[in-house]
């Protein structure tokens, strides 16, 4: 028997790599690594989490779900801030253990808790010997 | 004593947050989730990881290093192929536990070993009920 929502598992890597079987390759907590684009303007805008029950209910949903390790809980995003994030288009890497998330966002666009647009907002910079941060337009 | 590679570790969320002290989390297993992106085209090439050591020699040398999992080991990205991929600028995000890695890439200016440009070649399609992959232009 099979769980409701599990997805294909393949072990053959010109499978993976060429086949057209979506078998997405969760991490031992059960994960998947999400990168979310606006898909619009490409800018990147966060990296999350998924398991197999949020990545099913993004999937039927057409609305991008997670799984917030902090919380440890699924986690509509959008569902209390309005940045609602509706996918317009899904890619996966080659080796199926990453996915790619192009998105349009509701709300007022942004994705970040702070405020900010992006969750990128800091670059790491050189400066005098120390490493540090600096605000970046995002 | 601290280890020849060690980052500040900061437990304030609001230092992790709005500070300019770069303090990159690493996971249990010591890496940190990384997302390359071509600074020209702005497109998603891969999402790999680093480990302390790996994103030190990456600052130190402004050439590319991973962690590769798989054979876990330090892995210069393009030692081989000729991808060598040039950092034009490195942000970090809002909990300082993902990398947004802004790259000019060498060789062929690819990043895949299947020979694709970008690792994220395939989309996520429905069709007759059923999820496939199709290849996308990347």
């Amino acid at each position: 028997m099979t769980a409701p929502n599990a997805f294909p598992v393949l072990s053959s890597k010109s499978e993976l790599e060429e086949g057209t079987v979506f078998a997405p390759r969760f991490d031992t907590n059960g994960l998947i690594t999400c990168v979310t684009i606006d898909a619009h303007t490409n800018q990147l805008l966060m990296v999350a989490y998924m398991n197999a029950e949020a990545l099913r209910k993004t999937l039927d949903t057409g609305t991008v779900w997670y799984w917030s390790r902090s919380r440890q809980e699924l986690w509509h995003k959008g569902a209390t801030s309005g940045q609602i994030q509706t996918l317009v288009e899904m890619r996966t890497d080659c080796d199926q253990d990453a996915l790619e998330l192009r998105v349009t966002v509701g709300g007022d666009g942004g994705c970040c808790h702070t405020g900010r647009l992006s969750c990128f907002y800091r670059s790491v910079q050189l400066s005098d010997g120390t490493l540090k941060l600096v605000q970046n337009s995002k």
